[in-house]
């Protein structure tokens, strides 16, 4: 495993900041989560003049052996044909981080699928689709490390491109089954109140997810709050891969976007292996997929908004990714009380 | 008074924009509100493709003769400062307009003060500010006429322009006072709890509004439904003027974008006049001023945004366009199940 270098945001710069946001020509506190993202934001970059550049959504596209035993209301077919669309640029997560002016990279982590060479499409496939957890572990040691490795080497080639702000997204039919079973095992909450509906499962379908995902459960024989050997028993590659991407991007002192259920899920294992990675985290969205409260509340994150989505993809991301820009905007851009002339309260 | 023109929003296309939101590739529904904001946008312009044209924020500007008697914890100069902060591009909502990339208009509907002719302030002004409410009607029928008018004058003009979604914010010191009295008035809500702390009374200065608007109240002797009335006996000219502003947009169907406290008190009176305008509304957030919650309650209305915000402005409805622009885009631009071949739901 990968040595932890993230360094913890030193509050040196807090003071200062909060002075300069107080000196804007506003009633002190009244932009609310704005001001808050606009300190983490400054002292993330170390600077009382931080500034978004070139900023990304990394989509992380994999398969899952268990999705074979029917743990999703789509077929597994959908996973590659959603990449195809993510190329085409007819996917959600196209037109919203083209509404954001977001770039987006999208990687075959793991598909089960030949997507032969693509001018657009990172290859960093490490198998065709995880193993099965309900037979035995979805991956072994050396794909995890290999996920890890490929998921830190494009976070710093986007961080080495003058990219400083990520949000991160994934597609993978099955994968709220996977990310379910890692945000059971490290949070320690009851395994049937993190499975979800997924994609749109009905009651028997989520009976069945629930049924399967407690059989799958008991292969496991290592300890709960191991998160690499969490990862690996029940991860998918697409997971392992944010993993990787999020810790080189806090590395590389990133503000990191955190889309819904199966994102948080990476970043759960992430913390596990280096705490200080939640300073650099903003949560964009709380999901409607079951699960994603329950993971919210184990890190103690607020996310900004709350619009009853459980698309995945990173669109929570996206769609948040304008109020984190309109903060560092109006702490760069709005005039002072003294530059202003404006009288101050009274 | 004017004569309603508003036509209620009319469900014949719903059906065929739900058909098309669900054929996209995406589990149905899994877009949350952005759908259901589609589907409005779809039936307001009475098209299955809808699309947002040069939108505005519009910020009307005006005085209030009941500052004086200290109801807010800022000089009333601050109303005249910053309009000159507007005009300068250095307040809250320029910065925020320019990241949504919405066009700013700025209104003196009657602030306390002149400021000659100037090309980028549209002059509008009914009187030096209002007379205090604390004394007998604020406006009287000839004035709140006048701004209804000049309201309506200018929204016309945005439409002729080509602007079909409007956004509306507010500057006056002493504004929160006047609008709660509206509030109080036409929700029936205990005027104690429609009471907040403004810009950032401190709990004496909270104490002293309240007992002034106690005052005030039995100065009114008219029905308290009575929406024009109420307007002109505690409205500000720029409360009037949005008012004006916001009947004529929802008769042009425009999409009205509705920020804080003070911009909901005129939609209360809008309403008021013409309940069928609330099909027109998308509320841009939750404001943490107090009586906001009442108003939201009252109107049945889901705002997008909560940010723990409330510094008015039209700030809010700023920092919610790009989720309306994004529900535009998704309807637009993404892919169907059949367009892109990707398999729907087993």
């Amino acid at each position: 495993m990968r040595s932890n270098t993230i360094q913890a945001i030193d509050p040196w710069l807090a003071a200062a900041l909060q002075a300069k946001i107080d000196g804007k020509t506003k009633p002190p506190g009244s932009l609310g989560r704005l001001e808050a993202l606009a300190l983490q934001l400054g002292q993330i970059q170390n600077t009382l003049t931080p500034r978004l550049t070139r900023p990304h959504i990394l989509v992380c596209a994999g398969d899952h052996g268990a999705a074979k035993a029917g743990v999703s209301a789509y077929p597994q077919d959908v996973t590659w044909q959603m990449v195809e669309n993510f190329l085409a640029g007819g996917a959600a997560i196209n037109v919203l981080a083209r509404q954001a002016g977001m770039a987006l990279t999208v990687v075959d982590a793991g598909v089960n699928h030949d997507f032969g060479v693509r001018a657009d499409l990172i290859d960093a496939k490490v198998a065709h689709g995880t193993a099965n957890y309900l037979e035995g572990p979805a991956m072994d040691a050396a794909q995890r490390d290999a996920a890890l490795a490929y998921g830190e080497k494009i976070a710093r080639a986007l961080a080495d491109s003058g990219c400083n702000v990520l949000g991160f997204g994934e597609m993978g039919i099955g994968n709220t089954a996977s990310a379910s079973l890692i945000t059971h095992c490290l949070t320690g909450m009851p395994l049937a109140a993190c499975i979800g509906r997924g994609t749109g499962l009905d009651d028997a379908g989520l009976e069945r997810k629930r049924m399967l995902l407690a059989q799958a459960l008991p292969r496991y024989a290592g300890a709960h709050d191991d998160a690499p050997a969490v990862l690996a028993q029940f991860g998918g590659f697409e997971i392992a891969m944010l993993v990787g991407a999020m810790l080189a991007a806090a590395e590389r002192r990133m503000l990191l976007l955190i889309d819904g259920f199966i994102v948080t899920s990476a970043l759960l294992v992430a913390a596990g292996l280096s705490p200080a990675i939640l300073d650099y985290c903003v949560f964009a969205h709380r999901s409607d997929e079951a699960g994603h409260a329950i993971q919210l509340d184990y890190l103690g994150a607020k996310p900004l908004l709350q619009l009853g989505m459980r698309l995945g993809e990173g669109t929570g991301a996206a769609l948040a990714y304008p109020l984190v820009a309109a903060a560092a905007a109006f702490l760069d851009e709005m005039a002072s009380f003294e530059s202003a002339g404006v009288s101050n309260k009274a």
